[in-house]
């Protein structure tokens, strides 16, 4: 099965299956496809970190198109830490191998906010959009590419944390108890990402993805008052790009009905859920990307295959499925369950799909 | 507002919820009530390490009878690490302050499992029976006591991981790479679980909470393959005992299917399903317990009593709810909160049991 789809100038798999139109295959890519599970990254970490590589627009086009080449999917990501709009706004933070962002002033008062001023991207962040020009340049129209930021739940959490946490006690204290600092920070965080995306989609990003790590910790009614607001707000901005907009969030299972009516065109679902039910909960109107727990990954083929086959069974007869993980590739992943996957996705989604145009 | 309800001689609220009964206020108590929340365990603690008093029968029933005299909750629940079982049959872990449980010869191969032969409670852990003979004779038939033991998902995974974890890859690794070693070992936890249990409903204990903190991780597929057949296999077993079984995880919204039907009188369940609908899926053959977010406590009263009160509407109208938190009370809640908490349940409850009664 040859590498790369679409050479004919008709838009590929995964823009087409954004919009749910009929697809050969069901198209498929990996958050966090580049990255340490391939060799060819990890050469490119030995000579230089992660923050050289994500600024330096040549290294960054790299190793984004990296598993384009290596693994065969049919969407690259742009290569980009979440912080990299929080920093470059100045908010003084550092990336700590194995511990992730520290911030050197959590946010915990009204004051903290003053760190957090308006983003130009072209002067800020001039890296980002010229690594996408580059990449587009090199992609052409074969490829598409995706742009990517982090949501305000998941940046305000780790503002406020200071770092990762699990239990996000202090992200809940505040909101509980300065609700009006809660407030100020995603409304600014709200427009920090829609400048970010907006830039992305403007530099020739194909379609943005907004990743909400950690909102699952919230209660329905919290992610009610608290996040679903700004969620609406930023991807109602973003349609003005005219790209389709991919969702996602863990562990949201009891969350997907709001996020439903927040202005997703794709919805990125985790393992926690049946891919059938949350396409249920979903509705017709909005495609699908997940959901392959990438743990299962970590096992021998016979049961990666067994599992991603299941998945593609749950999708089948309905347009608009895009295969992916329901988090980040694990570090430790075998490559080639990675390239077995990729090939599997295309091959057995085009049986499946040739089954349900035989009946 | 009187402390000790049912001086009677009649079963306590807490029972006669367990059992779907009618009850003249909705009973409640508390995951880690006791614990560092509360001055009088702090007091203790300064003295004593967290071994010591889980080992020491005198210790250990004065921190589980604390919240019972502050606060005034409807049941007590036994205070033990969910390790106990398993450092009674000899495996060699540390508990580790700030970090947990730490083993030091984590569990990697069929070799590993010899650490875990079987358990004779009253023998390897004549604490805890001693322990439930001291509280039970300080509660009398006024409040029950809640026996505990960690599920073997849970126990299963600190084994493998060899301390805790945020992805339980290791864990997942062995599960799919080595699936004998896997149920070889599910095999022993859920034997050590019976015993250990069993031996705490003879000792005295009027229910049994059986608590699987990290079972979320997992898809519902997975679920069904690694864990169900055992938490059936358990939970049956404990039916001899003829006490209600209280059968709790975290984030298990798309697991209570399969944990309804594996034996469990009453189902746990945390914040992130609201409470009406979690009691949909587990249908009116089954008491549940929950839900309020703990994080809510570090907010405000208004907020406590707000969502509080949300979580008591949702249950009105059927009998069978026991209020508690969705996980264990973090350390630093304020006490003003817990204390007016139980009031407001007891009251609160009792008047929309009023107001269904006038209708």
């Amino acid at each position: 099965m040859t590498k790369l789809t679409n050479m004919t100038g008709e838009a590929s798999v995964f823009l087409r299956a954004c919009q749910r139109q009929s697809v050969e295959h069901t198209p498929v890519w990996f958050m966090r496809q580049a990255g340490r599970s391939l060799p060819e990254y990890r050469a490119i970490r030995a000579k230089h970190d992660f923050m050289t590589i994500s600024r330096q627009p040549e290294l960054c086009a790299e190793v984004t198109l990296q598993p384009v080449r290596r693994l065969g999917v049919d969407a690259a990501i742009l290569f980009a830490d979440i912080m990299t709009p929080l920093l470059a706004v100045g908010v003084d933070l550092e990336l700590v191998e194995h511990v992730g962002p520290v911030i050197r002033q959590p946010v915990r008062s009204p004051d903290d906010l003053r760190q957090l001023r308006s983003l130009t991207p072209e002067e800020d962040a001039p890296f980002i959009t010229d690594a996408i020009r580059l990449i587009k340049a090199e992609l052409g129209e074969r490829t598409p590419l995706i742009g990517f930021a982090g949501a305000p739940f998941t940046l305000a959490a780790y503002l406020i944390e200071g770092k990762g946490s699990r239990s996000f006690t202090t992200t809940k204290a505040l909101m509980y108890q300065q609700p009006q600092v809660w407030h100020a920070l995603m409304n600014r965080l709200s427009d920090i990402t829609i400048t970010y995306l907006s830039a992305q989609a403007q530099a020739g990003a194909d379609a943005l993805q907004l990743f909400d790590s950690w909102v699952g910790c919230l209660s329905p009614a919290d992610y009610a008052t608290y996040v679903h607001p700004y969620a609406e707000r930023i991807l109602g901005a973003l349609r003005a790009t005219g790209k389709p907009l991919i969702h996602f969030g863990t562990n949201t299972a009891t969350l997907l009905d709001q996020m439903r009516d927040e202005g997703g065109t794709v919805i990125g679902v985790d393992w926690r859920i049946p891919l059938d039910a949350a396409w249920n909960v979903i509705g017709a109107e909005h495609a699908i990307q997940g959901n392959l727990d990438p743990g299962v990954l970590l096992g021998p083929w016979e049961i990666v295959e067994q599992q991603a086959k299941a998945v593609l069974r749950q999708a089948a007869g309905r347009n608009g499925h895009i295969f992916n993980l329901g988090h980040g590739i694990y570090p430790e992943t075998p490559l080639d369950n990675l390239l077995r996957l990729v090939d599997l996705v295309h091959e057995y989604s085009a049986e499946l799909a040739e089954l349900a145009g035989a009946q």
